[in-house]
C-alpha cells in the first residue's frame, strides 16, 4: 500500500514534470523547431538558391488590363528572374543578382524605376534606391538623383565604396559620377505615359483647389528583389521613382534602410512596395527580421503581420517580398495586386493579381 | 529500504520538477514580470512624467575640459530639462517638451544642431532632424536644410502639416518656409569652433591626400530629447549637423526614423547620438522597441544590447538615451562620454563622463 502510493506520487510527479515541461516548450515553440530544423520543413534549406522580385503592388486588376500589357508585364518579370537565376545558378552572388535584375527592372518603361519614374511636381524625375548585404550588414541608399541611369547602381556604390550609408540630391550624383557610373540627361527618363499620370493629378488638383496624390496608383511602383546564393548570402535592393506629384523632395522608403530595404543572413532580406510613408513609420523591413529574430516566429508569420495586420489596420496599403536563409519566400500584399515572381531550383512563379 | 529509494525517487522528482520550472521560467523572465507587473517595480509606473536629453556622445574627456567649459555644458543641459519639465509640469504635451528643449539645444553654440552645427566638406551647414509620437506612430524628418532657424520645427511641421514623412534639401526648406518657419541667412549657423575644426581636418586631409573624417569627434555631435507626459504619450526627436567635413549630402541616423529616433507607446522612445551609419544598418532606435515588444526584455536590457554588444562588436560607437512607458531611464554609450541629464517628478540628474 505505502509503495503504491509511493509509486503513484513518483508517478504524479513525473506528469507534472512532463506538464510543465511540455506547457514551458509551449511558450516559445518556434524557438525549439529553430534549434531542431529536422522537426519543421520550413527550418531546412528548400533549394540551392534563391530569387524573389516585385515591380510594384497597387490597384492592379485583371479588368483594367488588356492582353498585351498582361503579357508584357509577365515577359519582363519572367526575363529578370532568368537574369537572376543566371547568375545564381553560376555560383554567382546575391549582390550580383539583385543589382542585375534591379537593372533589367529599371531599364524596362514598365515599371517605376529608372526609365519609367514616375514625375515629381515640378515635372522632374527623382529617383531613389537601397541594397543591404545580409552576411555584413553593409547598406547603401541614395535618394533624389536625376542623371544615373541605374539608380541600384549608385546604392550599390555607396555600400562598396564609400565610407557612408545614404546620400542624396546632388551630392549623390557627383558620388555617383566619381565612381564612373553611367550618368545620363534627366531627359532619358520620360516616358509619355508617367507625364500624362502627372499631367492627370495636376488637372485634378487644379480643380480640387489642393495638393492631391490621390489617384489609383499615384502612389505606388516600385521594384526590388531579394536572393540567396548558393554561399547562404542574402541580399535585398529596391529602386523607385516615387509618388506622382511629389512635391519638397519627399523620400519614401525605398531608400530607407529598415523601412524599404533589409536584409540579415541570420533572418531574411525584405524590399517593400507602397504607400511609403507607413512604411517609414512601420519600420516594415526591419520589423520581420526582428519578429523572426525576437519572437521565433517564420517568415510567412512574420510577413503577413506586418501587412496585413498591422499595416492593414493602420490604413497602410502595400506589399512587400521576402526569403529566409532556408530559401523560404513570402510574398504578401493588402492592395488589388502586385507584380511578382521567384524562382528557385525547384520553382517557379510569376503573379499579378489578388485572389 | 525500498520505501527510501521511493521517497528518494520523489524528492529528486519534485527537485527535478522545480529545476525545470525555474529553467522555463528563466529563459523569458521579463514575459511573465510583464503579464504581473507588481512583481518587478521597473513594470510599475516611476513617475508622473520624464523627460531625458543627450547632447552628443565621443571622445568627451575630463582632461580636455576646461572647469568653464564643463560648467556651461551642465548649465545648458539644466535650463534644458528645467524648460521641458514645466512644460510636462504643467500637463504639457511630450511633442511640446521635446520640440522646445530641442529648440534650446539648437540655439546653443555649446552642441552639434542648429547654431552651433559642423560644416560640411563645401564650408556650408547642412543640418538634419526628426519627430516621432508614440500614441500614433506619426513621424516627421529633414535632411540637409540649410536655413531654417530650429530643424527640429521643420520635422514637427512634417509630421504635423503634409502627408508625407520624410523631406530632404531645398523641398524640405520650401516646405518649411510655407508654413511659416522662420528662416534665417545661412550664416547664422556660422560659429568660429565649428569653422575651425573643418578647416583643421581639410588640412590633415591635405597632408594625407585622401577624405578622412577621422578626428575625434567630426563623426559625433547630436542634440536628442524623449519625453513621457501625464497622459502616457511617449515622444522622441533627434536634431544634428551630421559630420564635420561630410561629402556628397551624406545623410546620417538622425532623420532616418527608426535609426536614429523612434517611440512607440507599447514600449519606449528612443534618440541616438553617434557613427550614423552603424545606427541606419542596425535600425538600432526600432531595434530597442522590438526586442522589448517581442523578447520581453526591459528597457535597460535592450538598450544595453544594442549599444554595448551588437553596436561595439560591429565598431560602432555612440550612445542612445531611451525611456519606457513606466518612467524607466536608460543612456548607455560605448564611447568615453555623452552630455546626458534626465528629470522625473523624483530625481534629476546631469552626466558627462563615463565611469
Amino acid at each position: 500500500m505505502y509503495n503504491d502510493m509511493n509509486c503513484q506520487k513518483t508517478k504524479v510527479c513525473l506528469i507534472l514534470t512532463l506538464c510543465i515541461f511540455y506547457s514551458c516548450n509551449n511558450t516559445s515553440p518556434k524557438k525549439d523547431l529553430k534549434e531542431d530544423p529536422s522537426t519543421d520543413l520550413h527550418q531546412q534549406k528548400q533549394t540551392e538558391y534563391a530569387l524573389v522580385i516585385h515591380g510594384g503592388a497597387g490597384t492592379i486588376l485583371k479588368e483594367n488590363m488588356t492582353n498585351e500589357l498582361e503579357n508584357e508585364y509577365k515577359a519582363k518579370l519572367d526575363e529578370a528572374l532568368s537574369i537572376g537565376e543566371n547568375i545564381l545558378k553560376a555560383g554567382g552572388t546575391s549582390l550580383d543578382a539583385v543589382v542585375s535584375v534591379i537593372m533589367i527592372m529599371e531599364d524596362s518603361p514598365l515599371f517605376n524605376a529608372g526609365k519609367g519614374a514616375v514625375f515629381t511636381n515640378e515635372g522632374a524625375n527623382a529617383m531613389d534606391a537601397s541594397i543591404m548585404r545580409g552576411n555584413d550588414l553593409e547598406a547603401g541608399a541614395v535618394g533624389g538623383i536625376s542623371n544615373i541611369k541605374n539608380p541600384i547602381t549608385a546604392a550599390q556604390a555607396v555600400l562598396e565604396k564609400s565610407e557612408h550609408v545614404f546620400m542624396v540630391g546632388k551630392g549623390a550624383e557627383a558620388f555617383a559620377a566619381s565612381v564612373g557610373l553611367e550618368t545620363v540627361d534627366p531627359k532619358y527618363f520620360y516616358t509619355e505615359r508617367r507625364w500624362n499620370s502627372l499631367q492627370k493629378i495636376l488637372e485634378k488638383e487644379k480643380s480640387l483647389g489642393y495638393n492631391t496624390t490621390d489617384l489609383p496608383d499615384s502612389k505606388f511602383g516600385t521594384v526590388g528583389v531579394v536572393a540567396l546564393d548558393k554561399k547562404g548570402n542574402i541580399v535585398a535592393g529596391t529602386s523607385t521613382g516615387g509618388m506622382t506629384n511629389k512635391k519638397y523632395d519627399r523620400i519614401g522608403d525605398s531608400p530607407v534602410i529598415g523601412a524599404g530595404t533589409y536584409a540579415n543572413n541570420n533572418t531574411c532580406g525584405v524590399s517593400c512596395t507602397g504607400h511609403g510613408e507607413y512604411f517609414i513609420r512601420y519600420a516594415v523591413a526591419h520589423d520581420v527580421s526582428a519578429m523572426m529574430e525576437y519572437k521565433g516566429i517564420s517568415l510567412e508569420e512574420a510577413s503577413h503581420l506586418i501587412i496585413n495586420k498591422k499595416l492593414k489596420e493602420a490604413g497602410g496599403s502595400g506589399g512587400l517580398i521576402a526569403l529566409d536563409k532556408y530559401g523560404n519566400i513570402s510574398m504578401p500584399f493588402n492592395t488589388p495586386g502586385m507584380y511578382r515572381g521567384f524562382v528557385t531550383d525547384k520553382e517557379r512563379y510569376i503573379g499579378i493579381y489578388g485572389n
